[in-house]
């Protein structure tokens, strides 16, 4: 039986290396940027959403080399909302993952500019790589109808009152969104049939609003080491969450039954599923 | 003889008209965010780079319903890089084209989020529509060895003394690079042979560059009304200027050389060339 923990930590090292490698060096000019860049994304993330795409690919097909410059491209998406949603006009959050943000280590000019660049480039490596239809559907899942209309409301949310189905709009468009899209690029790209796509798209639903659900619990109940920020920043900004808006309890609930319906999503895939059915446990372990 | 005024005119409501059906509409939730894509989007722009790419194409082949959509996307990242270049963290200006800068007149936050949904929904549609080498090629133009490197490099002028080979760096990348693309994306896009496209490489670049030298120029010597923001901006700020660095007088000379080569570039294509020959004056008809 696979442990999870070495496949996670094997393809973490596989991506690491990739995005060393398709990342502009720290050295090239303007290197103001490119060590933003590189600052940002390499800051400790866990490649949630590239592990999906390459454990959604080999699932369904053969992982090709390509593949897994689509999903460093998902990650360094990933990377530019996370520095842009950080800004002093957005979340406002000074540390990320243990770190100072990004426009706290360089500026908030140079922050914005790299998540900029970061989008450009993904978009330039997603092009070059990915299937087109691929291509087109990223840039819906992360575009005003997908992840920054989530941040919109989510932004536009603060110190209201918002009915549980709003606040499950905005988790879904800010976080399921693109996880979902993580999962169906690697099912997309290994040659997936129509319902084995529609399984794997289940699944991607469930875990990513499952992973936001519990991202909201651990801000009131994590503490700094589990988080890498400070707790209760949501509460601060009176930010539109689960427990706030449903309670902790049922919050924690909701999570597991969402993990438990992505898992059951994999049972027509059979013995193979155990990667994916483990990531979506880990993901709900992060709950304690 | 083709009147180019008639002929910008004409292009100019086309690409408006398509634009107004490619962009959500204002009631579609979040209707924050597409309020403001609308408003940067409609705020008056002259459309040169989507004119540029229709013409282009026009003058090597023929001019298709979809390469409307990849001029329109270029307007759209051209937008993108305004909204998020006017920022208070960037060049701070709180008016563009007469009417208050998008931070101005919704937040900060929503303006970083327009220009994030422009920028995806330009790859949405130029994944659907463009050949895929020009997905590729816009990518570049715009990402960290691009356009962004060009803002960054910029940015970091601001109150020091350049040479004039970083001077022509900063304004190659910040703004030539994308209209020299929009060129090509219309020579691509209509077919061009190999000779045609390095001749129309090579007017795009002149243009492109001769653009912001006349930029520069007009920020020293124009009026409010020509602007349509405040007039001595660049000093200010003690920005990196053609005028700074080589005087007003070469500036200018420079700028016209440059036009005189752009037009000379096209004199293979022979009689069918006027209009972008007449653009190109156009372009330098701003100086006044």
């Amino acid at each position: 039986m696979l442990n999870v923990q070495d496949y996670l930590r094997e393809k973490c090292a596989l991506i690491d290396s990739r995005l060393e490698r398709l990342l502009p060096s720290a050295e090239e000019s303007p290197t103001s940027v490119h060590q933003a860049m590189r600052y940002s994304v390499f800051a400790g993330g866990k490649r949630l959403r590239p592990i999906l795409t390459l454990a959604a690919c080999e699932l369904v097909g053969e992982m090709k080399e390509d593949f897994l410059d689509v999903a460093c491209a998902l990650e360094m998406i990933h990377t530019y909302s996370l520095i842009h949603d950080d800004l002093p006009c957005m979340d406002d959050d000074d540390f990320r993952r243990g770190k100072p943000s990004l426009h706290k280590a360089f500026t908030v000019g140079i922050a914005v500019l790299a998540g900029d660049a970061l989008h450009a480039l993904a978009f330039e490596i997603l092009a070059a790589k990915a299937p087109l239809a691929l291509v087109v559907e990223v840039a819906q899942a992360i575009g005003s109808r997908g992840m920054i209309g989530g941040q919109v409301l989510d932004l536009e949310s603060e110190g209201k009152e918002l009915t549980p189905h709003q606040v499950e709009y905005i988790h879904q468009h800010k976080t399921a969104f693109l996880i979902r899209t993580a999962v169906r690029a690697g099912a997309i790209c290994g040659g997936a049939e129509e319902k084995q796509l529609a399984a794997l798209t289940l699944y991607g639903e469930r875990v990513g609003l499952a992973f936001q659900i519990i991202d909201d619990i651990l801000d009131v109940r994590g503490s700094y080491e589990d988080l890498g920020k400070e707790v209760g920043a949501d509460q601060a900004r009176e930010k539109a969450t689960y427990p706030k808006v449903f309670g902790l309890e049922d919050s924690r609930e909701m999570a597991e039954k969402l993990i438990q319906e992505a898992k059951d999503s994999l049972v027509p895939f059979g013995p193979d599923t155990h990667v994916l059915s483990k990531i979506a446990d880990f993901v709900v372990q992060r709950m304690g």
